[in-house]
């Protein structure tokens, strides 16, 4: 609703857009698919490294499920049902199967350079991280450490760091595999058999080819689902600086310390398929609505933020490292915490402009 | 300088205070630092516990010693030198020893109330910990220890907790023996006795006595002292919410990791030269600036904040401790970093405030 009456160059202007520009999109996402798979298998298992097209191919093939899945949902009522509910699932196994090795190069990637900053050390290479960074499929060896440049640490903080780096790298490579598994499993296949019919044919339900059926009321509907997700999220205190709350339970007994999290990952999915009901209304050449862009770049980087602190708390249980290790683990996890609630600043702030501009 | 337009019920509109003032001001000073000392010779050392009205006297004795030590410094031209010498670093000796018991006392509660935050816990007993707080020569036994209620916190936490205590109350059961051997030495008698005698005759300098001297431009001096050491304070960076620059250096190899603090520390300083000198010329009944007021609470909070982090990562040091109590003084320690920058953030808060309005 609030998007609707913003810009001069308001895409909603328009002649309503109807099942057509639904399965326009789709299609449009499948070929996307298609492409992004041909390119990541000519790139990717066989290469010996993540080179940048094969880092591309992930993320395309990651980016294209989301938006089918995505528009799935939004749009349910319009696709055939048993069509719909037989690929939904398997193409969320598939988003969750392909995105955790790049999930887990960040995050380690994300606590070495908070190890550096917190140790007023300027990170060697910041360019040298971005090979740590492949994709799924990409590379079949163990991939190479980042540089850490350990002289700028103190012994906990380096030691933290290489805690860090051996655990959250068996992770990834295990992924890794998983992702390759998976890439080459039956049941992909039938899933890329599935889009690749979704490329040139989509399954419109007959109110969906009627030419009177509007798309805008299933896209308003899943913006009236994200707005009311935000309003039942503690912005007041959220829009306070320094509220110190993303810390409370930091160390509570609770083995999962932060349900407080949950809300803002539910608005983080919500916005998505916000953003994807848009681009399939109005086309994904349209005007960006930069405002929805740096509220989901918030909440991307809370759910970043959170899930480092989370790994940098499970770190520190493991048994028999030194207190020092356990003493730098424990400042960055507070410090991942105070990320999570910088990010909530700043998805207030971005929502409450939002708002008020409207 | 930014004051002096601020309020209908100005203060300065009145005629140039005089050395008069001064001296009245002096004296006011001298008395209240003797009524403060009969008060605590009589509630004080024989007493078994600290009660309410020894607490007030020792906080009245350091009040007056910082104001008169203050004053001789900012109006230092008016009064005789010989004197003025002498009296001074005797003066800051006293403070510096009369302040310590109830810094560790407070540093102690800070640190227990934040281990309980993180925990998620309501602190069990707010008020019990105010008896923990004793002020110099009010208790002469071992203090008790205040009342944690370790059932809510984790094994790691608790320890923390446990530890900081032990440390912090040797530290403040020496600072309290050291304050009761200084209230009875000789070195104490000559500094009191010469307060006795600054409560009847000031000694003002024949400049100072002249009717015509005003004592306006040594204020503004000392004022301007002050807006400059803010002036370098890094004031935008402050003023962004989430900066991250108070942890920089939190993991940092170097021993004392945080001369960031030192400018901050040193307007905390002026900032109560300034007040203290507004004081002196137009009366300690005079309207209070509130802003000056918070600004200056402001300034506790960061200096209390950064000396609770720097206790917390040396108990972290404490040879053989486990590694859950390492990680609990971790986090605390960060957590206390983050609050020296939110109230850097409120200092810039409220004088961004002050400037605008004037």
């Amino acid at each position: 609703m609030a998007q609707q009456h913003l810009d001069p160059t308001d895409p909603t202007a328009g002649p309503a857009p109807t099942g057509d520009a639904l399965a326009g999109y789709l299609r449009a996402q499948a070929t996307e698919f298609l492409r992004a798979l041909r390119l990541h298998r000519e790139t990717g298992p066989a290469a010996s490294n993540g080179t940048e097209e094969s880092v591309d191919a992930a993320r395309a093939l990651r980016r294209s499920v989301r938006r089918i899945s995505g528009s799935m949902h939004t749009f349910r009522p319009l696709l055939e049902a048993d069509w719909s509910e037989g690929l939904r699932p398997e193409l969320a196994w598939l988003s969750g199967t392909l995105s955790m090795e790049n999930a887990y190069a960040c995050r380690l990637e994300r606590l070495l350079l908070a190890l550096h900053r917190l140790s007023g050390a300027v990170f060697p290479t910041q360019t040298g991280m971005a090979a740590a960074v492949s994709p799924a499929g990409a590379t079949a060896g163990p991939p190479a450490p980042p540089p850490t440049d350990r002289g700028n640490l103190t012994v906990g903080a380096a030691k933290a760091g290489a805690l860090l780096e051996r655990q959250l790298t068996l992770a990834r490579t295990r992924a890794h595999s998983t992702a390759l598994q998976a890439l080459g499993s039956s049941r992909f296949h039938a899933v890329a058999d599935k889009v690749a019919v979704l490329a040139s044919e989509v399954p419109l339900t007959a109110t969906a080819t009627a030419p009177t059926t509007d798309l805008r009321p299933l896209a308003a509907a899943a913006e009236e689902r994200l707005t009311d997700a935000v309003t039942a999220l503690p912005l007041v205190t959220a829009g306070s600086p320094y509220n110190a709350e993303a810390l409370i339970h930091g160390l509570s007994p609770d083995p999962s310390p932060h349900p407080q999290d949950a809300p803002w990952h539910q608005v983080r999915l919500l916005l998505r398929l916000h953003r994807y009901a848009r681009e399939a209304l109005y086309g994904t050449g349209g005007p960006i609505d930069v405002r929805l862009l740096t509220a989901g770049q918030a909440l991307d980087r809370h759910r970043d933020a959170s899930e480092a602190a989370a790994a940098a708390a499970s770190a520190a249980r493991t048994p028999r490292i030194a207190p020092a290790t356990a003493y730098a683990l424990g400042v960055l996890h507070a410090d991942q915490r105070h990320e999570v609630e910088a990010a909530r600043f700043a998805f207030q702030q971005s929502w409450q402009k939002q708002v008020v501009s409207t």
